[in-house]
C-alpha cells in the first residue's frame, strides 16, 4: 500500500462519521446517556484521557464549563495508578475517553472513581472494551476501523460525541449541528495544507497555539506533527505563549495559529500581535485573514464551540503531507502502536 | 552587570527562601490560612495560573490529591474572561497562584468564583496585590525581589508554600521538612549542570519528562530553557510521551528525565527503557543512577513530594548556563517583561 493511503482515508472518511453519529439511533443512544447524566446532576466533571484523546476530553472541559457552567477538569492517572490515592469523587461525573478503550490506566482511574461514589462514563471507538465495562455508562462514538496508527476520525467523533452528549443534557443540540457533516466535507475540499507542505519540509521546529475551544486544535495539530513527520512541535494556549514561550519566536520558528471568528479568535489579536513585533512567521487556521501574517488555511466560518471539529481537518492533512514531503510513512509511525498501554 | 548575574543570585538565594518560610512567622500564618480552609472542607480545590507559577500550581494539585484526597485542578481563565461562563464552584477551594500578582486574568477567575460561593486564595510574592485583595485569603511566599525575569526563587518559594499549606490542613508537616534548606544547599553545590551545558550549546531542540510529582519539574525545566536560551524544549509526562511523541526521538533529539526514588521514579522505568530502545540521548535528574543512560545530575535522596524543591534547583542553573553559553543574558530576554498582562 502507498505510504499514508491509510491515513488519507481515515482523513476522507470524516464527514461520513459525522454523518453517522448525528443520525436518529446514534444520536439517541448519546441523549439517553446524557439524560442519566442530568438526573444525577453532577458538581464537578473530570475527564481522564491519554494522546489524542486527551485533546478531545480537552475540548469537553471547556464544553462543560462554558455551556454547562459545571467546574470540569482532566485528572492525571498517576495519582491514582502510581501514587494510589483515591480521591473522593462522590458527587462526580468521571469521564474515560479512550478510541481503544484499552488502556489500563485509565480502567483504574475510572475504577477508583466508582468505588467512591462517582458516575462513571466510557467514550471509546470499542463497544465492549474493558474501559466500557468498567464504567456505568458509554458512549460509542462509531468512528468505524481506523487504518493508520495515528488517530485522526476517532479523534473527531470523540469531538462530535462530546458535543452531542453535553448539549443533550442542556436542552439539545441547536438545529445546525446537521450542518456539520457538510461543512467538513467542504473543509477537506480545500487544497491549502497541501501546497503549504512545502514551507515546513527543512523545519527544526514548529510553534501551534490558540485559546479556548481553539486550544485542543493547537495541542493535536502539533501531536499530529509529532507523530508522523516527527517535527517537533510546541504547544501553546495564546495566553501562556505570552508568560515565557515567546522569547523563543523569531522569523526562524513557524507558527500555526488557529484563530476562529468569536470570543476566542478576538482574544487572539494581541498575541498574533506581540508575534508580529518578533516577526515570527504566522500561518493562520481560520475563517477570516488576519493581517501581517504569511498565510491562511481557511474553513468555514461557525458558532466557535463548533470549530475544533472542522479547524484539526486540514491541520490533519498538513500532517500528512509534511510526513510524505520528508520521505516518512505517517501509516506506521516509528516507536509506536495503536493501543497504548500505560500503568 | 555581567549577563546572567541577576539570575545566578536568585538561584543561589533559595536555601535562604526556604529557611525564611520554614521559620515561625511565616510558617504561622500559613498554618492560620490553612486552619480557615479545613474548617470550610471543600470538596474540590481549583488552581489557577500562568507561566512558571501554573507548574507551581500543578504540584499543588498533586499534592491536594494524594496528600488529602479531594479532587483537584487547573482551570483555563479563558472560560471566564473570554467565553464568560460562570462555574459553580459553590463548594470549591479556588487558588490563584502568581509572583506578581498582578495578572488581571487570574483576578477576573477568582473574583467570579467567589460571586459563585467559592472559597478564594492568593499564593502570591506581593502581598497587598490585585491578586491577594480579591481573594479571601492571601499566603504570602516572601522570596524577596527577584532580579531576573525568568523566575526562580519566587517558584520554588511557591512550591514549599503550597507543601507547608496542604500539609498544614493535614495536620502539620513532619519534621523532615526543616532538612530541606539544607538540602537545597547541597542540591546547589554539585557543578554537574555547568558540565552539561556544553552538551546543548548546539542543541536545536530538547525533551523534558516525569511523572506524579517530577512532571511539574519536567514543565517548568523546558519553559526556563526556553525562556532563557531559546531552546525550544518539550515536556511530556512519560506516560503521554509513550502516546505519540515517542516517535519523535532519536540519538539527535536529547532527553532530560526527572527521575526521583519513589513510585513516581519507579513508573518512568518503562518509559526509560523505551527510549532507550529508540537509542535517545537520556541525562537523568535524580538521586539514582539509571542504567543506559548517558549521564546523570545528582540531586539528595528525599521523600518523593519534596523533590520538587531540589531536582528544579541544577536544572535552572543548566538554564543558565546553557543560554550564557549561547550568548544570551537569561536576565533581560528577549520580548519578555516581568508581569504579563493577560485578559
Amino acid at each position: 500500500m502507498t505510504a499514508g493511503a491509510g491515513m488519507a482515508a481515515d482523513i476522507a472518511e470524516q464527514p461520513e462519521v459525522f454523518a453517522r453519529l448525528l443520525a436518529g439511533p446514534a444520536r439517541e443512544r448519546i441523549a439517553a446517556v446524557a439524560e442519566r447524566i442530568a438526573r444525577r446532576r453532577p458538581r464537578h466533571v473530570v475527564f481522564t484521557a491519554r494522546g489524542t484523546s486527551d485533546h478531545a476530553a480537552l475540548y469537553g472541559a471547556y464544553l462543560t464549563e462554558i455551556r454547562l457552567g459545571i467546574p470540569a477538569g482532566l485528572a492525571s492517572p498517576s495519582v491514582v495508578t502510581v501514587f494510589g490515592a483515591r480521591p473522593d469523587l462522590s458527587e462526580s461525573l468521571v469521564v474515560g475517553v479512550s478510541q481503544s478503550g484499552g488502556s489500563p490506566d485509565l480502567c483504574a482511574v475510572l475504577e477508583a472513581a466508582r468505588e467512591t461514589g462517582a458516575l462513571t462514563l466510557a467514550v471509546t471507538n470499542t463497544p465492549g472494551s474493558p474501559l466500557a465495562a468498567a464504567a456505568d455508562l458509554a458512549v460509542d462514538v462509531a468512528a468505524g476501523h481506523e487504518r493508520a496508527v495515528a488517530a485522526t476520525k476517532t479523534y473527531t467523533a470523540e469531538l462530535l460525541a462530546l458535543l452531542l452528549l453535553v448539549e443533550s443534557v442542556d436542552g439539545g443540540p441547536a438545529a445546525d449541528i446537521d450542518d456539520l457533516p457538510g461543512l467538513a466535507e467542504r473543509a477537506l475540499a480545500d487544497d491549502t495544507p497541501l501546497h503549504l507542505a512545502a514551507r515546513y519540509r527543512f523545519a527544526a521546529r514548529l510553534v501551534t497555539t490558540g485559546r479556548g475551544y481553539a486550544y485542543p486544535t493547537a495541542r493535536e495539530a502539533a501531536l499530529k506533527l509529532m507523530e508522523t513527520s516527527y517535527l517537533p512541535s510546541l504547544a501553546f494556549s495564546g495566553a501562556d505563549l505570552l508568560h515565557g514561550p515567546l522569547a523563543m519566536a523569531d522569523p526562524d520558528v513557524p507558527v500555526l495559529a488557529v484563530v476562529d471568528a468569536g470570543p476566542g479568535g478576538q482574544s487572539m489579536r494581541d498575541v498574533l500581535a506581540r508575534l508580529g513585533e518578533r516577526r515570527a512567521d504566522v500561518v493562520v487556521v481560520g475563517p477570516e485573514d488576519v493581517p501581517g501574517t504569511a498565510a491562511r488555511i481557511p474553513v468555514p466560518r461557525v458558532d466557535e464551540r463548533y470549530a475544533p471539529l472542522l479547524d484539526i481537518l486540514p491541520l490533519q492533512r498538513l500532517a500528512l503531507a509534511v510526513a510524505l514531503a520528508r520521505g516518512q510513512d505517517p501509516d506506521a509511525p516509528r516507536g509506536l502502536n495503536k493501543v497504548t498501554a500505560t500503568l
